[in-house]
Order: structure tokens, then C-alpha cells, then sequence
């Protein structure tokens, strides 16, 4: 934004102000690390603890034999903090429910969705996942974690929340979208290098999967943020270790320390490595796209109102303590091993053998995965030298259960994450291949479980780099590396074929204007002529208030182009654009002329440029609160100073790709389209996100459907015009 | 680029030539990465089984006590092989000289250096690089290997070599600038995972260093190449791990496997490590600093003439020489630690103890380091259990001789790369800080040596997420990361307070006009118009042949505005842009009219979309090869069909900084600057690359000076007026 005031304000600056901002901008990143992790840290804590009492109360119950108590211990303690968590969810920020990576994703994209990103919504977002996680169900905290982390970073970015008074002057440095949403993109990395504390792939994380724009600088600061965090919590951990945090165990924050020894494999390995990925692939994809029409079912329940929203819930968390209970009965119970690496049956919380309903003496292989929070079910499959613990039988149901359910739980009105889920899924399918596989292959069955979770996670979120070092630092073992890096390419490769992205269906489905980076084929074939429609709206340099005020109330634009007309000039001349929020500002502080005059000398009389900062989501004025009275409609305002003087433009016969191109790499939301052949009216039309929507061009343009090219994508029904 | 001839050319594109395309880019990805691998395993090979040979005959005869012929063998085998890297690079491909990624990254921010990827520069780079190394120079093979991988994909890229006749149609696919820079990014992100054997470490240095741009499909196939390299680096070591290769000892290819066992560190240990970090920012920008001022020496002798350029690299070959046989004479020889872990005294090659001049029993701790090869000195710094190794006197000795010997060594007419020099001499200095800290702090000394890498590291090149990456693959532990993303968060804080990346200075100091990200204060003062000069070249959409001769043999711009103006619009109209190429390739079709009027009819008539293609780098033509007759200098061309009629354009009364960021985000070569008021000229100039380098505008507004604001860092004649 270029106009007269900023560019007045810029001036002014002077060098200790620039400094106060790089260094404001330092001291937030390293209060976005702190607060995350110490989030991170609590979450942790109260879940391992709340999760854990449960686990003890219930596994002492069953020791004793005292089965049906047992049963109504889990499942009404499960019920209740699921209850709990839909209940806030659903009447205090309905916006937490779901993992927040898509709605995070899309407003830095550009997409401003409706208070994701208030202080309620934080609150709301770190209890209720607290609560759902405790509760058994199959839901992750990664993701919660990633929008807390973003919104912590929000809030501190419009300096803190002005509907509760939270706000300190100090902290509203960032006046711009980009330093808002360049913090937010730190948040969301702190929040994955907080949730398995791997620091480098919440980095990489925010970089591949979150952000639309990045620079060097960003990488930079991120990797301070996702620093301070690591920091932070290995210090938080040194005191744990001291065994002062109640049931938190030892490596209670995700770190799977699968094999510290060398890994041994070879050439006659990678067959079943590569079968394992492309099983992965497609069952990524099968599990991407049963998830939306899960999704579809649920927002039709969803939409009939609150009180089935939770009804919803509370059938998820029946069906799931009935299932996490019931489905170990199946499993026939196993003698423990002569020489077992740890006490068998297990005594307490976690640990590989289960006892359950099992004579002394033996333990239920299934009750080992079922009867255990999600990390520890993840720490039994992925450990080493327990290639005969499980059953085939056992881990084929493991995996169907944990496959379905994730899937249904997703939905709910709660916070849910889906990275926990997919690993647990994919590290019960990975073991049960290797387990079908036996000793044809060298690898033992933990490894075989890091695989299949990488491959599912590589089918279902398609991440490449950032998954890779996620993985590698969850796991703690570099040697893997190459292993990894094959399994998450073949799976991405046969998924893609099929669907998107998990967070892009989400997005879809939640109908966010989402931009993508690159342009259909059929864009090449439209100008941006072709898709500008409806009429223009257009104000004078000197505007009549009652027609300010009569196009800012009967459309919806953000910003609009400024013409010159004689006798103001001697052609039309197209001024530059100018912002909603800049107008509403100018009706608000009514500084009207009584003439269309305009007056050079006191025009920035009684404004600052804090004045037109960008308002933090949600707060900006409304057209509607603004009351004039008759004769203040009928007088005049110079809109020349509040211009943005320099709008990017495009002629109108550039290609739509092109445009999208300019529009998408710089960051624009307004871009302006002028006629090729000057003479006539300045300004043509003005193009905004919606315009290069998939669903408006083919609006308006069929006929371009049929070149649409969804990247080579396998389509049923053309692949059976082959046949 | 948009022209008729081109949109054509676009749909008669079939799905089956979009899928061809497609798979040739993963094709091409693939052969990138197993060639990169290939000439990375080979590349190490060589220099392990020449540099092992030269040891083995060298300690042979010092065991022998034949010392004189020792050092008569040891330093005319390294002046022959510097001779020869010398040699080579000086006549056959200058280019060669240094590491390399300069160029490379200065190729992907869109600077056409002449002949930095042909085959020639391969061969040459590989070679040189090769013999360079094995002579003991304290010179690196990362840098030569980022350069090869760029060149291999460069050349497999533009469709072979022209030049040798290796041209293959089918390999002809990539016709414009976007898809060559990808895959040069591949490339290069391959060299680094070679070199390293570090794949992720490459895709990432790939990302935060060398790119430009970057979009997430290019992190997948950057992914994808690294990924090949990793599996096919990983088959051949298993190759020789069976004992087929020679002098070539397990783990040759460089992984330093520091420390496998649990590392435990306290908050006590952190002091210590953030001073190392302080002190290893200062080092590495006075390493940065004292590089600068020596190339700059160096450029004065190279100037001179090739015998002085091979004169200066003999002279430090000899230096290098008598540096590393004599300064271990100054050590006092050890005695053998009673249980020892390995031989004491080394036999053979490489070794922690090297016996040298001592008596049997004993062993020299300087020749240790000294005599050997980088890789194997970093490998012995690094390895824990042998704190009571070394000598203080000896590792200040080798840290101090490290330093200047790399400054000075870079410089010469060889490929030098810079990251192992760095490694090493950061090895030695945080060996001896760890040795003058001693007991006081719980980290051994090995991880004192990687810490110390770090800070040089960071302090040098200024990576984050990409070295952090690098070093956790060369020493595969993870538990590290914590301490060494401290190291680097300070060492490169500290370091951006004294000058810039060293990739950078060279870069200037080459004078490449590399386009920066973001815009400099000074820059929101100007409007583009301000800094638009020289005259403005136009054509007439209907030109005459003479004038477009005249106008290319008279300036160097590679982009013309064509205007067509009355008779044949009834007002000057902007119609668009021309390339120089595409002019060139008019001319030399001669498709001439014999007046000024438009043909509509056969405009195609007789071109492919191929002539346009762009040419491999130094292959286009040049306007003066073309032979035109006087008659047909008066013949007409029409331009019309291959204008790019949708050029970027933008308002003169824009910010410069505004401009820039279109500029470089969008990737563009020109931008058209268009009048505010309209009526009179349709286009007042047009902006290139070079008008946006400082130099540029402060000569043409020496005022702006003032406010020139580099990045708030301390510059001492500013300091000096405070006291």
C-alpha cells in the first residue's frame, strides 16, 4: 500500500525506529518459542497425567478382576472429557473444532476467516484438546498444536485482544498483513516443533505445507522460533526427568527412540519397502477421501444445530470406549517371554504387556495397543526386538479399528488432530506387513511400523521433506534416512494420483478461497477481460459522501478504483485504488468538505497513519455503525491523500495465468485491469481471489471445463472409455 | 513471455505431450541424481585412493626414518597434482576456478554468466577438483560437487552440448528459463547430498542458499534428486564395504559417526557453548572479511596474465607443503595411551596416531592432523574418548594454520570449494576451546569440535535450517540439534553484525548484479521514473529492417517496446514487448515484406515455436553473424505475432521498492514503465535487472546515499563519531 499518508509516515521514521522494529520483531519470535513450548509442555503434561490416572484407576481394576467397574470407569471418565471438550467447542468457539491446519493455511494464503484466531478460540483450543486427547479418542494434538501456536502468534501480532481489554500499546508494532502473517507462520512451526519436539521439521513444516509466501528472512526467524522451543522444553524435560511431573514418563513428549544400533539392510530389502509404499499410497488416498465424505455426512449433522453437534460427539465416544474395551476380549491371551526386556505382565500405566483379562503369567497382545494413549500404543509398535510379541490377528484388527476411527472421530465438534491417528494407523499397517513378510527380510518389525507410518502419512498428507525429518527426528535414527525418503516418495507418488492433499480437501470442503500457486491449463486460453464481471464501481478523486456511503453498503469490495474526471483533469485519469477500511476511516473521523474542492494544505489534518493500520481479524468498523446525518451526505471528501497511487495493473489481454501468476507471487488482493487501447474510461475492472476461483471461470466460461487438467489425475470414468 | 506464435504453439499441446512433459521432468530428475551420485562417489574415490597412496608412500618412508626423500615425494606429488588442477583450469575452462556456487546461485537469480555450464567446465571442475584435493591444499570438494550437479543438469537441461555435437532431440524438452533453473536447483541440491551424503541437508541448502524462487513442486522433485543420490550412494558403499575399492576405508564418503552413545548436557554446559557461538561469528566474519581482501589481491595478480595465475597456485602448493610436513617437527612427541582403541602408532593411511619423526611408542599429535587428508583430520577432531590427545600447543598450532592456509588457498586457479576447510579449521577451534575449558564443562571434546564447526560455519555462510541439517547428517546424532541450533542462532546473529555471506561478497566482488529479495530504504523514496535513463528504444509494430539492425548492433538491451502508431491505430498504443532473441531470429529467417503493411495471412508461415526456444547459455546467435543485403535492409518486418502483448507494466509514479518486488518475485527481466496521464508516448521506458542494482541508482541520485540503511550493522567510521 502506497499512499500519500504512509509514504508521509515512512518518511518520519527515523533509524532507533527501525531498530525498536527488528528488534520487536526478534523479541516476539522468542515469546511465540517460550509460550509454545511452555503450551506444549502443559498439554503434554495434563494429558499424560488426566490420561494416564485413568489408564492406572482402570488397569488396577482389571488386575483385581472387577471387569464391568472397570468398563464403567473408562468409559464415563471417556465420556465426560469428550463432553466436556464438545460442550466448549460448540458454545464457546465453535471455530476450534477440526485441527486448525487448514484454516491456519488458508489465512496465509490470504484468507481471512472469522476469529480463528481470538484469545476464546486459544483458551478453547489448548483445554479441548487436552480433554479430547485424554478421552481415548483417536485424535491427535499436532495439529491443535499448530493453530495454537498460530494464534498465539496472532495475538500477540495485533497486540493482544482488544474484546478483553488485553492490549498493550507496545506491542502494536505490526501495522502490515506480512509481518502478521510472517508470525503466524512461525506460531505454526513452533506448534509442531512443540507437539513431537522436533524442531527442524516444524521449520520445514511451516515452510512446505503452511506458508504461501516465504523468504530467506522467514526461514531465519522461524528456525529462531522452533530454537527457543527446543531449548525450552529440553530444559522442561531435564526437570521431569527428576520425576517431579507426576505420571509423565520418561520421553513423555514424542520421541520414539526406536533403534539406537546400526541398522542393517540391503539391496533384497527394498521390494518390500517399495511394496510397503505403495499399499501406503493407496490406502492414503482411500483414507484422504473416505475422511471428506465422512466429513460431508457429519456437516449435514453438523448444520441441524448444537445440540446434535455434541450428541454426535458423545456416539463417537461410546462407539470408541466400547470398541477400545471390547476388541481386546477378542485376542487369545499369549505366555510372556522367558526372558521379557521389561516386567511382564506390565505393572502401571504403559508398557509392552498388558495383562488385561489374562491369567498371570500372560498378557493380551491387543490390549498392549488398544489400552494405552495413542504415544504409547505408537512407542510398542515402533520398538525393536519384539518381533513375536503381536499376533497377525491382533494387528490386522489394530489397524482396521484405528483406520475407521480416525476417521470418524475427525469430525466431531472438538479439537482433533489427524497426525497422531495416521502414524498409529500407518505403524500398525507397516507391522503388519513386516510381520506377514517374517524373516524373508532383515528389517526387524519396529522398523517396518516407522516405515508404514511414513507411508501412510506421506498418502494422506503428502509432505516431502518436512515429513522426512519429522519422522527421522521422532524416531531419533539418521540412518533410516534413505528408507524414509523412498517410502515417502512412492507413496506421495501413488497418491497424488488418485486425490489431494488432506488439508486441501478440508479447505475445499470448508469452501476457502484457497490460491493456488500454480495455473490451470485452461487460464492460459481466458484473458482477464474474460472474467471480470459485474459492473465496476468506481469514485471520483473528490467523492459525494452519499455515494461512498451508497456503494460501500450495497457491495461487499474491498478496494476501489479512483478516477479523475474533467474538470479535475483533462482526461480521465485512472488515480490509484483505495481500501474499504481506508473509506470507513475517512466516514468515521468525518473530516467532509463543503465543496468538491480539494484542499492541498490540511489533509492530513487529524490523521495518523495508525488510523488506517490494518484492525486485527474481526475488529475492523463496520459500514453499518457509521451514522451521518442528511447534510453531512451531501458534502464532499478528498479522497486523494488516502490513495494508493501505484496499484498493480494488468492489461486486459494478458492471459488469466499470467495475472494469477502476478497475483499469487507478489501477494496482491486487489489487481487492477486497464484497457489495451487507451482513450475511453481508465480502468476496466479490477480482479480480486474470487475471480481466479476454478468455480467462477468455469461459471463463466463452460467451455473451458473441457480442458480442465486436474494434473493427470486418474479419473474412473476416462480410464473406462479405454476399456 | 505471451506471443501469437507461442499461444498457438501452447494449444496445439495434446494431454499426451503434457504427460511427456511431466515425465521428462521426473526422467530428467532421476538421470540427475544418479549422475550426481556417480560422479560424487567417484569423485571421492579418486581423492581417497590418490591422497591414500601419496600417505601410504610418504609414512612408509617416514617409518623408514628416510625423511628427506619423504618430504621430497610428499611435495612434488601435491605441486604436480596443484600444477595440473592449475594447468587445466587455466586453459581449458577459467570458468572453473573456485567452488562454484556463486555462479550458480547468481544463474538461478537470473544472471546469464557466459559458459559456467558447458561440458567443458564439467569435465574440467570434475578433474581439477579431484587433483586439487588430493594435493593436500586446504581446499573442499562441496563447492566443486554443487557446481558439477548444476552443470550436469544444466547440460542434460538445454539438450546435450551443441558444441561436441551430444545433442539428443529427445532430451530437447525444456525450452524456457523456469524449467533449466529447476533443474539446476536439482542439481545442486544433489552436489550437496553427494558431497555430504547428506540428502536433506542438500534439498535445504538448495532451498535457503542457491534458490531464487522456489515453489513446493520444485522442494518434491529437489526431494526426489536427493533421494536417488542417497539410495545410489548407499548401494555403492555397500559395494565397498565388501573391500572392492581400494584405499577407500569404510565411511569414506564423509559421515563422521561422532557419537552414538547418549549425550547428557546440562544448563551449566550452555555458557560455554554461546561463548563458543559468540567467538565462532567473530572468527568466521574475519574469516569473510580477510577472503574479500585477498581475492581482491589475487584478482590483481590473475589480471596479469595466465603464467602468473599458475605461478601463484604452485607457490601456495609449495607453502601448503612445507606447512603441513614441517610444523608437525615443532610438536613433542607423545607416548602411546596405555589402551589404546586403535593401533598406536598408526600403520598405514589414516589414524589418530600418526608416529611421524617420534620413537617407536610414541606419537606425534600435530602430524595426526596435519598429515592426512580433511576428511580424515575432521574425522579424528570430531572422535570421542580421546580427550587426552592432543596437546593445546599443537591444536592452536593446526587451528591458526587452518585459517590462513584455506584464505589463501581459495582464491588460486583451481576448483576450490570452502566447506570442508571451514569444518575443519571450526573443528580445531572448538577442540581448543573445549581443551581450555577442560573439566569444567560435561561435553567431550569431540562435541566441542562439531559445536565449533557449527559457529564457523554459521558465522561464515550465514545458513540456519540447511547447516543445522548438514551437520546433524555428517555426525548422525539427533540429540545434538538443541545445542547446535544455539550455536548457529548465535554465531550468525553475531556475524550479520560485521559483513555479509561470503557467498555474497564473492558474488560482488565478481560483479554479478544479483537481485536482492528485499528492497532498501532509499528505494520508497524514488519512483521508477526516477531511475529510468538512457534514451528509450522503440520499434513501430510494422519496422523496418535497417532500424531493428541499427538499434541491435547499437545497444545491448534484450528487450524492446513496440508501439504501433498512426496509420495504423488511430492513437500511439503500447502493443508490447520484443526480445532481442526472438528479433535475431526474424532477421535471420528473413521473413521480410516489401512495405509497411501488415500480413495476416502467413505470419507463422516457415517458424516453430522451437526457433524461439530459448537458447542453452553462449549458444544464441549474434546480430553481427547476420548477412543482410542492401535491399533487404529496406524491407519491412511485422512484428505483430511475436510481440509478447501482455507485458508486466507499471506506473511511473510507483515506488522503486514496490517495483522490485515485482521484479523479483515474479522473476522477471523487464518491466515496462508506463505515463501516469495518458495522451502523448504509451510507454516512458523500461526497467532491467540493472537498474535496480544500488550502484546504479546512487549514481543516477547520489543524495539517496544519505539514507542507504545496510542492515543496521556496525560500521566503524559511523562508531568512531559517537566517542
Amino acid at each position: 500500500m502506497e499512499n500519500a499518508l504512509f509514504k508521509q509516515d515512512w518518511r518520519s521514521n527515523r533509524k532507533i525506529q527501525i531498530f525498536q522494529y527488528i528488534f520487536m520483531k526478534w523479541t516476539f519470535c522468542f515469546l511465540i518459542g517460550l509460550l509454545v513450548s511452555l503450551v506444549g509442555f502443559f498439554n503434554n503434561l495434563a494429558v499424560e497425567n488426566i490420561a494416564g490416572l485413568k489408564f492406572v484407576v482402570t488397569s488396577n481394576m482389571m488386575l483385581a478382576r472387577r471387569f464391568v467397574a472397570a468398563f464403567a470407569i473408562f468409559s464415563s471418565s471417556n465420556f465426560a472429557l469428550t463432553l466436556f471438550a464438545s460442550l466448549i467447542t460448540a458454545f464457546i468457539a465453535p471455530e476450534c473444532a477440526g485441527s486448525g491446519i487448514p484454516e491456519v493455511k488458508a489465512y496465509l494464503n490470504g484468507v481471512d476467516a472469522p476469529a480463528i484466531f481470538s484469545l476464546r478460540t486459544l483458551l478453547v483450543k489448548i483445554i479441548g484438546s487436552i480433554s479430547a486427547v485424554s478421552s481415548s479418542l483417536n485424535v491427535g494434538k499436532a495439529g491443535p498444536m499448530v493453530h495454537t501456536g498460530a494464534c498465539i502468534a496472532a495475538i500477540l501480532g495485533q497486540g493482544g485482544s482488544k474484546k478483553y481489554g488485553l492490549t498493550w500499546k507496545w506491542l502494536r508494532f505490526f501495522k502490515n498483513d506480512r509481518d502478521r502473517r510472517d508470525l503466524v507462520t512461525c506460531g505454526s512451526a513452533a506448534g509442531i516443533a512443540a507437539a513431537f519436539r522436533a524442531p527442524v521439521g516444524g521449520v520445514l513444516f511451516a515452510l512446505e505445507e503452511m506458508a504461501s509466501w516465504w523468504r530467506s528472512a522467514l526461514l531465519w526467524r522461524a528456525f529462531f522460533t522452533a530454537a527457543i522451543v527446543a531449548i525450552v522444553l529440553r530444559a522442561l524435560i531435564d526437570v521431569c526427568l527428576r520425576g517431579k511431573c507426576g505420571l509423565f514418563g520418561k520421553g513423555g513428549l514424542i520421541m520414539y527412540d526406536v533403534t539406537s544400533a546400526d541398522i542393517p539392510y540391503h539391496l533384497w530389502d527394498v521390494p518390500p519397502v517399495i511394496l510397503l509404499g505403495v499399499v501406503g499410497g493407496i490406502l492414503g488416498s482411500l483414507y484422504n477421501s473416505l475422511l471428506e465424505k465422512v466429513l460431508r455426512i457429519y456437516n449435514l449433522i453438523n448444520e441441524k444445530g448444537t445440540f446434535f453437534k455434541i450428541i454426535l460427539a458423545c456416539c463417537i465416544s461410546i462407539c470408541t470406549s466400547c470398541l477400545l474395551f471390547g476388541l481386546p476380549w477378542i485376542a487369545s491371551c499369549r505366555p510372556c517371554p522367558l526372558d521379557p526386556s521389561e516386567p511382564c505382565p506390565t505393572i502401571g500405566r504403559s508398557g509392552n504387556y498388558k495383562k488385561f483379562q489374562c491369567a498371570p503369567g500372560h498378557y493380551n497382545d491387543l490390549a498392549s495397543l488398544f489400552f494405552n494413549t495413542n504415544d504409547d500404543a505408537i512407542k510398542n509398535l515402533f520398538s525393536k526386538n519384539t518381533d513375536a510379541e503381536f499376533q497377525h490377528s491382533s494387528m490386522l484388527i489394530f489397524f482396521v479399528t484405528c483406520f475407521f476411527l480416525s476417521i470418524f472421530s475427525y469430525g466431531i465438534v472438538a479439537p482433533t488432530g489427524l497426525f497422531v491417528p495416521v502414524i498409529v494407523t500407518g505403524a500398525s499397517y507397516g507391522r503388519l506387513v513386516g510381520m506377514l513378510i517374517g524373516s524373508r527380510s532383515t528389517l526387524n518389525h519396529g522398523l517396518f511400523a516407522v516405515l508404514g507410518s511414513a507411508s501412510l502419512l506421506g498418502g494422506s498428507m503428502r509432505m516431502t521433506v518436512s515429513l522426512c525429518v519429522i519422522i527421522l527426528e521422532l524416531t531419533n535414527n539418521l540412518l533410516l534416512l534413505p528408507l524414509i525418503m523412498l517410502v515417502l516418495l512412492i507413496s506421495k507418488t501413488v497418491a497424488d494420483a488418485f486425490n489431494g492433499n488432506i488439508y486441501d480437501l478440508i479447505m475445499r470442503s470448508k469452501g476457502f478461497p484457497y490460491l493456488e500457486a500454480h495455473a490451470e491449463p485452461y487460464m492460459r486460453q481466458l484473458t482477464v477481460r474474460d472474467v471480470v464481471t459485474g459492473p465496476l464501481r468506481l469514485f471520483q478523486g473528490i467523492e459525494k459522501v452519499a455515494n461512498i456511503v451508497h456503494v460501500l453498503k450495497t457491495t461487499g469490495h474491498n478496494g476501489f478504483p479512483v478516477v479523475d474526471e474533467p474538470p479535475f483533469s483533462e482526461a480521465p485519469v485512472l488515480v490509484g485504488l483505495i481500501l474499504r477500511a481506508h473509506l470507513i476511516t475517512l466516514l468515521k473521523k468525518k473530516a467532509f468538505l463543503h465543496s468538491p474542492m480539494p484542499n492541498f494544505s490540511d489533509a492530513f489534518k487529524g490523521f495518523m497513519a495508525d488510523d488506517f493500520a490494518k484492525k486485527g481479524l474481526g475488529n475492523g468498523d463496520r459500514i453499518e455503525d457509521i451514522d451521518l446525518s442528511d447534510e453531512e451526505m451531501n458534502m464532499f471528501v478528498d479522497l486523494h491523500p488516502f490513495i494508493n497511487t501505484s496499484p498493480y495493473s494488468v492489461v486486459e489481454t494478458m492471459s488469466l495465468a499470467k495475472a494469477l501468476i502476478l497475483f499469487r507471487e507478489v501477494g496482491l488482493r486487489h489487481v487492477l485491469v486497464v484497457p489495451k487501447i487507451p482513450g475511453g474510461v481508465p480502468v476496466v475492472g479490477i480482479l480480486t481471489r474470487h475471480d481466479f476461483m476454478p468455480e467462477h471461470v468455469l461459471n463463466v466460461h463452460p467451455l473451458s471445463l473441457r480442458s480442465r487438467w486436474r494434473r493427470l489425475r486418474f479419473q474412473w470414468p476416462s480410464w473406462s472409455k479405454i476399456f
